[in-house]
C-alpha cells in the first residue's frame, strides 16, 4: 500500500421539516422510532450542508470538522455510520481486487452549513445525510438512497429522510435489527413543486431539553403517548400520503397542524413537562389561523419541531396572502433582502391580528424563505484540496 | 296568600381548585362530565361568595345581582337550578300544609364576591354553590350537600364540588339523567388541615376560549382525549384518594402536576389548539420544579385551570421554602399585606432561577395566600334588609 493519493468526493445535502413528527425511540442505540414520520425536503439554495469526504494514507486518523471546528467522532452514532460504510466498501474491494483499498484508509471529512447554526434549525439531519452521502460517493457504493438511509438513521434519526428530495416517509419498520426502518420517497419535489415555506426564526432562547433525552422521557412517562403512536400517527401517515398524492393542500395543512400540536401535547404530558413552543410560537399559530380565516380556506400550515421556530407551509400562488402577511409584520427583520424575499408582495395583516403581530415583532429575529427541493446533490466543489488540505 | 313577609337566608360558599381536572361533557345540557374530578376547597377568609336568597310576594319577579350588577337569570342553567329547588320546596309544602308557600313567591337573590372578578379565578363554582345553598336554606330543605350538588352541577359543573369543604370528588356517574353525577366528601378539611396554596394571579390577558366551548372542542377533535378519560383519570382518581387518605404530599403533588399537564395537553391537541398557559405560567412551573429540586423532595405542586394563573399547593411546614420563595421574587406585588402574608418568611430563590423569576415579576400582578377550608357556611349577615332592599 504505497498509495499516497488523496481521494475526494463531495455532496450537498438538504434539511427536511417533518409534517408527521418523529418523537420517541423504541431502540435508542439503533435510533429505531416508535412511529413512522413524513417530511418535506427543503431547497438547498436556502438551507444545506456541504460535505467533502476524503481518505488517504497521509491522514493521521479519522477526523471531521463542521464550520471550521473539530468535531468529536468517537461517539457511538458516528462510529456506527463509519463502520457500516467501511463494511460496504470492503465488500466491493473483496469482489474486485483492482479497486483501491479505501476502506482501510483514514478519513478526513469537512462540512459546512450555509445557514447560521444559532438559528436552531435541525441541522443534524442535513449533517448526517451529507456525511453518509459524501462517504458513499467517495467509496463509489452502489447502495440506493433507501439503503443509505438505514445507515444515516443510526447517526441521527431524522437524517434518514434527508437522503431524498420532495416528500419522504421514514417507515418505522418492525425488525429488531432496524433493517426495515428506512426512508422512502413518497413523491419527488416535481410532483408538487409549488410547495413553499417561510421559517420564522425565534430569538435565541436556550433549549429546554435536548430532543434525544426529551423523547425518551415522553415514552417513559406520558400516558397519552401510546394512543398517538398506536392509532393517531398510523392513520395520519395514510391520510398524509393521500393528501400529497392528490396535492390536496387543505388536507396536507390540517394534518400538519394537528400532528405538530399532537407531538407538543405529548411533550406537555411528559413528567416533568417539556415546552418547546413559547408565546411567540403561539402568536405564529394565531396568525396562521387568522390568515386561513381571512382567506376562507386553509392556505397556510404551521409546524414546530423541538424549538420555538415556526415553519409555515403554503403554495406558490398564495405567497402574497401568507408570506406577504409575515413580510408586512416582519419586513424589517433579516431574510427578505434576497431576490426571493424582494419578490414577495406584502399583504395587510388580518384584522384583530395586532396582538399576535406585536408578539412576532418582539420574538422573531429573522425569516427564511424556501420551498420543497431535491435530495443530496453530488458536486465537484471540494472543501479539501488535492493535497488534502482544508480549503 | 295575603302574606307580604320578606323571607331571607344567607350563606357563604367557597372556591375550589381541582387537582384532578374536569374537562369534557358527555351531556352539555345536564353538565354531565366525561370523567370524575377531585378538588381542594379553599378557605373562605380569602375567596368566597356571599349570597342572600329572599322571597316575597312584594318582589315583582325573580332577580339576581352579583357585585351590584343585575344578572340575566333566564338562561337554561340558572332556570334548571331554580326549578329543581322550587320542586323540592313544593314537596315540603305539600307534606306539611302549615308551611308558607315560598315555592310560588318571586325570589330576590343578592350575591357578592370578596375577591376581584378580574383575577380570572373560577368564581362560577362559588357563585352557583352559594346560589343553591342560599335558596336551600331559605326553603329549609332537608337535602344533603350531595343532593344539592346534583342541582348546583346543572348551574356550573365545578360548582357541585363547592358544596363541601376539604377534599371533594365529583363522581361522574353513569345514569343518563345525571342523578348519580354528584359531589361527595373524600376527606374533611380537618383531616389534612395544613394544606396551603399560593395563587399567582397573572396580569389580565383576554381568555382565548371559554371553558364551556373549549371543552366541547376537545371532546370533538382531540385524538388523545379518549385515553385521558378512559384510563388516565380513573386511575389517578383512585391514586389521589389514597394520597389524601395517607396525607402523602409527594403523591398528591405528583398527581396534581401530571393531571394539570394532561388536561392542558388535550387542550393543545384540540383543533384549533387551545392555550391557557403562557410564558409566565411556564416560569411558574419551572420555579416549582426548582423549589422541589432544591428541597430534594416534592414540597410544592402547581396546577392551572382554564387560564394562566398558577395555584401552588404546599404544606404549612414548608411555607418558607415555597411561599417564601415567591415572596422573595414577588414581594412587591399585591397580596402580602395581610397578617398571613406578613407571616411568610422570605427564602432565597433557587439557584439558576433568575430567568423564571424575571418572567414572574413581569407577568404576575398579585398573589393570594390561602389554605384548605370548610364548605358553605350559613350566616345571619344578610345582603337584603327586612324590607326587601339590597343593603
Amino acid at each position: 500500500m504505497a498509495d499516497n493519493k488523496i481521494y475526494r468526493a463531495s455532496t450537498f445535502a438538504p434539511v427536511n421539516i417533518a409534517v408527521i413528527k418523529y418523537w420517541g425511540k423504541r431502540d435508542a442505540k439503533l435510533n429505531l422510532p416508535t412511529n413512522s414520520s413524513l417530511s418535506v425536503t427543503l431547497s438547498q439554495d436556502d438551507l444545506r450542508t456541504h460535505t467533502t469526504a476524503s481518505c488517504s494514507s497521509q491522514y493521521p486518523k479519522d477526523s471531521l470538522t463542521l464550520n471550521g471546528s473539530d468535531q468529536d467522532i468517537s461517539g457511538a452514532r458516528t462510529q456506527a455510520c463509519l463502520a457500516e460504510l467501511r463494511t460496504l466498501r470492503r465488500q466491493l474491494e473483496e469482489s474486485d481486487s483492482s479497486l483501491p483499498k479505501l476502506s482501510s484508509l483514514p478519513l478526513k471529512i469537512v462540512s459546512r452549513n450555509n445557514f447560521p447554526t444559532a438559528a436552531g434549525l435541525a441541522s443534524s439531519a442535513a449533517g448526517f445525510a451529507a456525511f453518509v452521502r459524501a462517504i458513499a460517493n467517495l467509496y463509489e457504493l452502489k447502495s440506493t438512497p433507501t439503503e443509505l438511509s438505514r445507515i444515516a438513521r443510526q447517526g441521527s434519526g431524522s437524517a434518514c429522510r434527508s437522503l431524498f428530495g420532495g416528500y419522504v416517509a421514514w417507515q418505522m419498520g418492525d425488525k429488531k435489527d432496524g433493517s426495515d426502518s428506512v426512508a422512502v420517497e413518497v413523491a419527488p419535489a416535481e410532483h408538487w413543486s409549488d410547495m413553499r415555506a417561510v421559517i420564522l426564526v425565534a430569538s435565541a432562547e436556550k433549549k429546554d431539553v435536548s430532543s434525544t433525552s426529551g423523547m425518551q422521557q415522553t415514552v417513559a412517562t406520558s400516558t397519552l403517548f401510546a394512543e398517538r403512536i398506536t392509532n393517531t400517527v398510523p392513520r395520519r401517515m395514510q391520510e398524509m400520503e393521500k393528501a400529497i398524492a392528490d396535492k390536496d393542500f387543505a388536507a396536507f395543512a390540517s394534518l400538519t397542524m394537528k400532528d405538530s400540536n399532537s407531538f407538543h401535547a405529548t411533550c406537555l404530558d411528559t413528567e416533568p413537562p417539556i415546552f418547546y413552543m413559547n408565546d411567540t410560537s403561539r402568536a405564529a399559530i394565531r396568525m396562521v389561523d387568522m390568515i386561513n380565516s381571512e382567506a376562507g380556506k386553509t392556505i397556510a400550515a404551521y409546524t414546530f419541531d423541538a424549538g420555538p421556530n415556526a415553519v409555515v407551509y403554503y403554495q406558490a400562488h398564495d405567497e402574497a396572502k401568507v408570506a406577504g402577511v409575515f413580510k408586512s409584520v416582519l419586513g424589517n427583520k433579516e431574510g427578505w433582502e434576497g431576490a426571493r424575499g424582494k419578490a414577495v408582495e406584502t399583504a395587510n395583516a388580518p384584522k384583530d391580528s395586532q396582538i399576535a403581530a406585536d408578539r412576532l415583532k418582539e420574538g422573531i429575529s429573522r425569516v427564511i424563505l424556501t420551498s420543497v427541493g431535491p435530495g443530496p446533490i453530488k458536486t465537484d466543489e471540494s472543501l479539501i484540496d488535492e493535497n488534502g488540505n482544508t480549503i
